[in-house]
């Protein structure tokens, strides 16, 4: 029964991987789940049934069936203001770990297109579920709606699907099996037939962040399991609803798929607790997959020694202000990679470098101050209507943020203070405007450092050479995920892509329409590089799945 | 003038790369340089011309011009008896990186396909130099000519080519350019043109070992280079010479193809010096490939935290002996194995699992202590010829293996003590021959380690489910780089196998021809697995190339 099943799925989802691999290499447009939450595309009773699907959770133990609870917690409050009262199993760590090993072998000896079938069917039940999944991220991580169902339910999927589809393609580049016979001169030749088993790490560790609990967990999620290894998810204590739906449909399609649920557990926590450092260094974890702060992950990668350790952490993303001939797209384009989400995406930009003696545009020349207040301004466009405004922004993801906001406003000059907006729905949910300080060149100090949260930082420089000194010097030392120039000048496009190749940083040049510099597209852009210190793995390449598994060959004489 | 010569070595190296990338993809019989030194291929002089160049390097300088020398080094000794008196340069460290650093970004500008075609030609000039190497490389590692030759010449060029097909293939997995247009509904679509860079990690660090130093050296050395990075070579100041001659080839090719010789360097070092530590930990350096003790490399898995590093280091090789239907060729083709350099390989069996009861074989049923005999008759029926020995035996390569071997033979009952032979043509050579001692499976602390040099155990077992069973833990704790297993009986294959899996080492049935377990053949055998403790890395498989290098984009609108 079991077979059948899989066959079918095998059959059923062939198309998709092998589309998705062949995107994946050509690298342009292509995504499998609409990023629309249309009723035309999902149904007419989709976003209720979702809604209402999420509604069923709170305020009770989450319905999870899996061994070696020792105990419930659970402690998520909306940053839109509601306690979810949602609680988890707390595992019995040896316990667990014990029943993954034991579900490994079956799944290990399955093969890659089993495993890339079973995996996709995972993400396909996600998918239905993005509505469900939608609400749950937006009240753990204080996301707006649309953001929460595009982000985290299908660009996550998508992402999702780019990690199977590099995992599949990576243990399949070689023959399964091979006949190899060697000349002799004039004996016979040598014969044999010999067999390459792709063999899986051992159990791989995913931890969740606060502000991306699946974008940012689903890929690592999704590449260790197709590779064949079991994978145990640590939730961010405050984001644990959205992976802990994950977890359930991930077990509910292995157990249907005829292997052993337990090859994707849950590891709650309580706040506080420690368990992501508990797991990361037990003997049976080989893989770990972090996102989140610059201290522990570097702890990580150097304590969690006997796993391959993937972090994506923090870093100081920068923006070169040196012309433009789009100055208002410039502007709004900028505004609103600030706006989204309060600025609290890793790939936000922080730091804009800006000629003292200002810039050429379109619209005439702009005094460095001038640039500032246009950004500002450009934000207060986004932002003046409060009910539209607060679509965009979401909520404060926690205290942290704000308190980062208060130490920031003395920083320097302020241009533009973080308006407290009150939200329409959700009358006790924190939402702020972002911050715009003015800095001087001097100020290394303070802007080479990443401030989380909707704080940016306009500096004056002595010149655009300047601008991509320290552009150089900052994410070399102190790593970022995203880049952006504005030039109307080849010469100086040119030589900022030098510096990000040189610094190792994705560039995004002279964006002024519907592409924002915080955005990364699956199957077409890579998020992060692992060439400067925010992250020592991209989004997805094949270093990003080659690490996860290991070829066992065997070979006898025909 | 450079450009025109890249562009030929382009043209002329494709046809070998892309039949190099199938190769490696199907994994039949494909070798670009043949393993013969016979005249018909090599022509008649080469012979004489390869011994009269290794000769004309004796008792001088070795003849390379690199910055940054701040003294002459050098103090091997052949371990066929004379002194070498070659001295080559010692770097001084700061400066040299920094003139490799100096010459990264025009090799990382070349691209994939120009790099691909530099590291072949170099590649194919080695070939051409097979004599003269195979000279070098025996007065260093002790081999005997031919397989000094064959192994050290023409097999490393294959995995030199193995290693360039991987990391161009890694390279150019993914468009160059992409367009990318990504549908708005009835609005306009977003259009943008990307461009994505592979660039290197730094500067790759290389350090050889005694017993094959280019062997072990090329894989990581030629995927460090394919992929942008300047390669600094240190070798092991007994075995310096083959390395030597290899940078020197590679100064030649790159210079004469435009690019900065200081792409490949020579690290040569004092006797007992460490200049390995100080380059492996120094901040420039982002790739270390290793080949030696488990001790040094677990050290720089540990400590040499700014690389990327991979290792082969020791382990117990095992053969489970359940039954054979080709008793002679079986003890044939072990006994072939032992005597092979002396069984100084790093992939020679050292524990054979044999039960207590003996075995089912074509010749009848043998008690252990016939199974014992007849391994130790057959390595005499191989050594009983001295000159014909010593071409297979090599000499023993230093006092640390002669120490081991004394130890050795107090460790269980002697099955055949270890002869000592002349060498006809060196009498200063000190040549020795396997030696065999009979164990109990509850002597695990002696075979559980590593006893590097010709020393082999036979072990008596309670059943050959026991030598499975002792297989399983001692690879699994202790790692392997070979395994291998004689049974007539098809669940005993499979169950080795499946063991074989789980702990995560290559594995050969029955062998009994011209096939032994200590060889791995480019292209279509992986060396090592990474997934036991005897190495981190495979040679070669995607996970070996695919972390030397990054992928760094940027986009633009149309």
């Amino acid at each position: 029964m079991a077979q059948s099943t899989v066959a079918d799925l095998v059959e059923r989802h062939r198309p998709t991987l092998e589309a998705a691999v062949a995107a994946a290499a050509q690298r342009g447009y292509w995504s499998a789940y609409p990023e629309s939450p249309s009723p035309k595309v999902y149904g007419e009773t989709a976003a209720a049934e979702g809604l209402e699907a999420y509604q069923a959770y709170l305020g009770k133990p989450f319905p999870i069936d899996q061994p070696s609870t020792d105990g419930w917690v659970g402690s998520e409050r909306s940053p839109f203001g509601p306690k979810l009262g949602v609680t988890y199993p707390h595992p019995e760590v040896d316990a667990l770990l014990a029943a993954m090993k034991a579900a490994l072998p079956a799944w290990r000896d399955a093969g890659p297109e089993t495993r890339a079938a079973v995996c996709i069917e995972i993400v396909d039940r996600l998918n239905k579920r993005s509505f469900e999944l939608a609400n749950a991220i937006m009240h753990t991580s204080g996301q707006a709606f649309v953001m929460s169902f595009q982000a985290g339910g299908t660009h996550a999927q998508d992402r999702a699907l780019e990690a199977i589809a590099y995992g599949y393609a990576e243990m399949t580049r070689h023959a399964g099996s091979a006949y190899w016979e060697k000349p002799q001169g004039k004996r016979d030749p040598l014969k044999m037939t010999k067999t390459f088993h792709p063999v899986p790490r051992g159990i791989a560790l995913v931890i969740g962040c606060n502000t991306f609990p699946t974008w940012n967990s689903y890929p690592g999620l999704f590449a260790s399991l197709v590779t064949g290894n079991p994978v145990v998810v640590k939730p961010h204590p405050r984001a644990v609803l959205p992976l802990a739906i994950t977890v359930a449909v991930g077990r509910e399609v292995l157990a249907e798929s005829g292997f052993d649920p337990n090859l994707m557990c849950l590891a709650a926590e309580a706040d506080g607790e420690g368990l992501a450092t508990v797991l990361a260094t037990h003997h049976d974890v080989k893989i770990v997959d972090f996102t989140g702060s610059s201290q522990y992950g570097n702890w990580l990668e150097q304590h969690a020694r006997q796993a391959q350790v993937y972090t994506e952490k923090a870093g100081v993303n920068t923006v070169v202000v040196d012309s433009t001939d789009d100055w208002r797209g410039m502007l709004g384009n900028i505004a609103f990679s600030l706006v989204l989400y309060s600025g609290q995406m890793c790939t936000t930009p922080q730091n804009f470098l800006v000629p003292r003696d200002g810039i050429q545009t379109d619209d005439g020349h702009k005094s460095f101050d001038e640039v500032a207040a246009g950004i500002s301004v450009a934000v207060d466009n986004l932002t003046g209507d409060e009910a539209r405004a607060v679509e965009l922004l979401g909520a404060i993801v926690n205290q942290g943020v704000l308190d980062r906001l208060a130490h920031a406003e003395g920083l320097g000059s302020v241009v533009r203070p973080s308006a407290t907006l009150t939200h329409p729905s959700f009358p006790d949910a924190v939402v702020r405007t972002p911050l715009l300080v003015a800095l001087d060149a001097k100020d290394e100090e303070v802007y080479a450092g990443e401030h989380f949260g909707p704080i940016s930082f306009v500096i004056a420089t002595d010149s655009t050479e300047q601008s991509l000194e320290i552009f150089r010097r900052t994410v070399g030392t102190h790593g970022a995920l995203t880049a952006s120039v504005y030039s109307t000048r080849e010469p100086v496009l040119e030589a900022a892509e030098d510096a990000a190749i040189d610094v190792g940083v994705a560039l995004s040049c002279n964006l002024n329409g519907g592409v924002f510099v915080n955005q990364s597209a699956a199957f077409s852009d890579f998020h992060g590089t692992g060439a400067n210190p925010a992250c020592n793995a991209a989004l997805t390449d094949g270093a990003f799945v080659a690490g996860r598994f290991r070829i066992v060959q065997s070979r006898r004489h025909v």
